[in-house]
């Protein structure tokens, strides 16, 4: 076993196709339903949203997609992305465990999110789209997107919740920076927007405001389409470049994971890393325990019911079977903005459902607790989102120095908390808070659920 | 000529040596002088302020000074840094340039800083040293020290210019994250600080009150050094990894550059990118045309005389020869924090008076319009100190369009802009200005060198 601390490939190790986990699934995913009818929905009904291509890819069962050369292209601005050996983690918590983790915070947003963004770009401007449309919360998204916006001359319009535009004028300089637009929503630009104002003018706006606002600006217009961060099955589509980098790079390091473990919110940093190692297992290959990690504060997978819902809290969009807390459900102000979604990338929930993947809860507390003890033995700060990945991680490695077990454990660092300062300052002043849900509350979130679902 | 556009290296390319300037110039640097004699200073004026490694590189003459293991072992975290082939910034510019950056944001504190400070850190530990103090202002060096105290497991204490300290609640808890300690500068906790308190309670600091505030408590206590982020010798040569590595880089790219730019406060990124360069033209090899790029706002090689100065306003470190405003002179708030300081590194200083470095100075403006140029056409938002090598870059490779020729430019992108978005903000809102300085001004400023040096 070699003796670095960091793997790295050169450009042309770059996949050259996205891995798709559907064409290895024992069964084929649940279909997509329309809202209105409860039949599955064509790809026309979505063509006013987004570019075909994206469209196919949300529905083909092949197992390689080929990636574009010109997304290739752009991706090699900060990708390979290294795979590190977290020797000095595991010196400080005294483990036999061996540690990897890829990090994603290298990319020019810092986080995994530009690996889709770039893809959806791409795709929109060959169709001849001028405009993309987008909603964002903590802003990780929409600088994603704007990035990628920049490369190819698209306009993007990006929809950011209210609170978070009021709060982030930083975040918001990073996408003007690359030339976005951000709207604060709730806006009067919108049907969904104006409503919502004339109930309450003092709103601080939600994701699922933001996300229908987003979407209506997206369906008026021709030259436009939307695109989303998270959930869909292209979106981990696009991520599984971190997976398969990750291989590459564990055959330098002659290892392989006992462990993988993914923090989650919409499921595509998860999907990104854990998928191509669990189609392996799927194909016959080597065995891999896959731990999907969830604030306790949004349990959606640990606590959520696995059903059709919808995707925004103005049911504008089509119905998918997934893990869910109800459309309704709105969680509180914890510091992983990114985590802060209702329901579950359904190809997630259905692994999950299949017991390939394997959900986990922490505390806010928890995971910053793992995310400075990281910190100070890697010398970066994760963000709070990825710190449930560095908890999850940590656990297991205390576990093996336990049982006296020598086990690989691989995580993905999917973002730095260099833009999170303040939730570091929030734990550090001891401000950090977890709800705790009632099982009256939690079904009572669910007691919304469509009822034209209920059927399939 | 290779088609790529970033160039990686591995782990065991990171250099195993410092490149020493000194070795190479034609004549020798002048000595450094003690405030009270002016007679040059032994290593022990120089003891309770540096480990006595330091202090030997500082005064060293040998052209290559190993890296210890340790301190690989840690640059290894984030080293080799990329080396980009700016192709879209190319086709923006519509030019026959080739134009090359080094990008050393990769770093977790975002700049090249690190690469210094975890030198310094190592060979204080090595020494017994427990505790490091030092002074920041916009933060990007305490950040660094900060991180490379963590790995040591040494106490660092950063006296953070107190304007800074209440407008960058980010910054300190960044620092704090990696377990230092943020002193508001002036303090009580000195005889220096006190002082200035007593004659103004609302004093808001300067660099050059916190740099006597960090000596004052360095010296004070035995298992306590100083540690400096820029300006001298020892931490030029810290940083020539980063031009020892774009040398194998450019390799792998089959080029060499025509010209290089750098931007330069204290002068620590620009000659870790240029003097492994100048060394090689020094001993007869290729030439090269060297750029040394300032604000306009605090133009010491342009504008600076060559004389022996103090480094700091409280007038407690010894007399260095190099182009400075005056140890008075107050820049103005600019937003370039890392390049507000009053004056050069003796090394540039003393190229430049060679003419083997040629200095050339732009606005504010003229920086952010070059950064936002360069953000959209290559996804990195610089940080406004590299803006400034950023649009030296972008004229040069102007002047090859009109030319019709077709040179290789390579600058050092030395850190990102993440941590400034407020800078980024004033420009798009028209925010920014320039200081222009009179004859009568800078000589005042001036008209305070010692007496002491004046024979020198």
């Amino acid at each position: 076993m070699s003796d670095s601390i960091k793997y790295l490939l050169q450009e042309s190790d770059i996949p050259t196709a996205w891995y798709n986990i559907i064409a290895d699934l024992p069964e084929a995913p649940p279909p997509v339903l329309h809202p209105g009818t409860g039949q599955p929905i064509t790809p026309d009904d979505l063509a006013p949203l987004f570019p075909m291509a994206v469209i196919e890819q949300e529905v083909s069962s092949e197992r390689y997609i080929d990636i574009p050369e010109p997304v290739r292209d752009i991706l090699k601005q900060w990708r390979p992305s290294p795979l590190y050996r977290a020797r000095r983690l595991e010196q400080a918590l005294d483990t036999s465990a061996r540690i990897y983790y890829k990090y994603e915070g290298v990319s020019p947003a810092g986080s995994h999110k530009p690996n889709t963004a770039v893809a959806q770009a791409f795709y929109s401007k060959q169709e001849g789209v001028k405009r993309i449309t987008t909603e964002t919360g903590a802003g990780q998204w929409g600088s994603a997107l704007a990035f990628a916006g920049a490369f190819f001359g698209l306009e993007i319009e990006v929809y950011m919740v209210k609170v978070s535009f009021n709060q982030k004028p930083y975040r918001r300089a990073f996408m003007e920076s690359f030339g976005a637009t951000c709207i604060a929503s709730p806006s009067d630009t919108t049907e969904s927007g104006r409503a919502v104002l004339a109930e309450n003018p003092d709103s601080t706006g939600s994701l699922g405001i933001a996300i229908s606002e987003a979407v209506e600006r997206a369906v008026q217009r021709d030259d436009t389409r939307y695109a989303l961060g998270s959930v869909l099955n292209h979106v981990l589509l696009h991520q599984t470049v971190i997976g398969q980098e990750t291989m590459k790079q564990l055959e330098m390091a002659d290892d392989y994971p006992d462990i993988i473990v993914g923090c989650t919110g919409g499921g595509s940093n998860f999907a990104g890393i854990a998928f191509p190692f669990l189609g392996e297992k799927l194909r016959g290959g080597q065995d891999v325990h896959i731990i999907a990690v969830e604030p306790a504060n949004c349990p959606t997978l640990t606590k959520g019911r696995y059903a059709y819902d919808f995707g925004d809290t103005g049911h504008l969009t089509p119905l998918v079977k997934m893990h869910t807390l109800g459309s309704t459900f709105v969680p509180p102000g914890f510091h992983a903005g990114g985590l802060r979604y209702h329901g579950m990338g359904p190809l997630v929930s259905q692994t999950a459902e299949l017991g390939l993947v394997h959900p986990r809860s922490y505390t806010q507390a928890e995971c910053f607790d793992a995310g400075v003890q990281f910190a100070k033995a890697e010398g970066i700060i994760p963000a709070p989102e990825a710190n449930h990945a560095v908890v999850g991680a940590i656990e297991e490695a205390i576990k093996c120095k336990e049982e006296g077990s020598s086990k690989a454990i691989l995580f993905n660092l999917c973002g730095h908390g260099n833009f999170d300062m303040q939730a570091y300052m929030d734990y550090f002043a001891g401000k950090l808070y977890d709800q705790e849900y009632s099982e009256e509350e939690l079904a009572m979130a669910l007691s919304g659920l469509p009822s034209v679902a209920a059927a399939a």
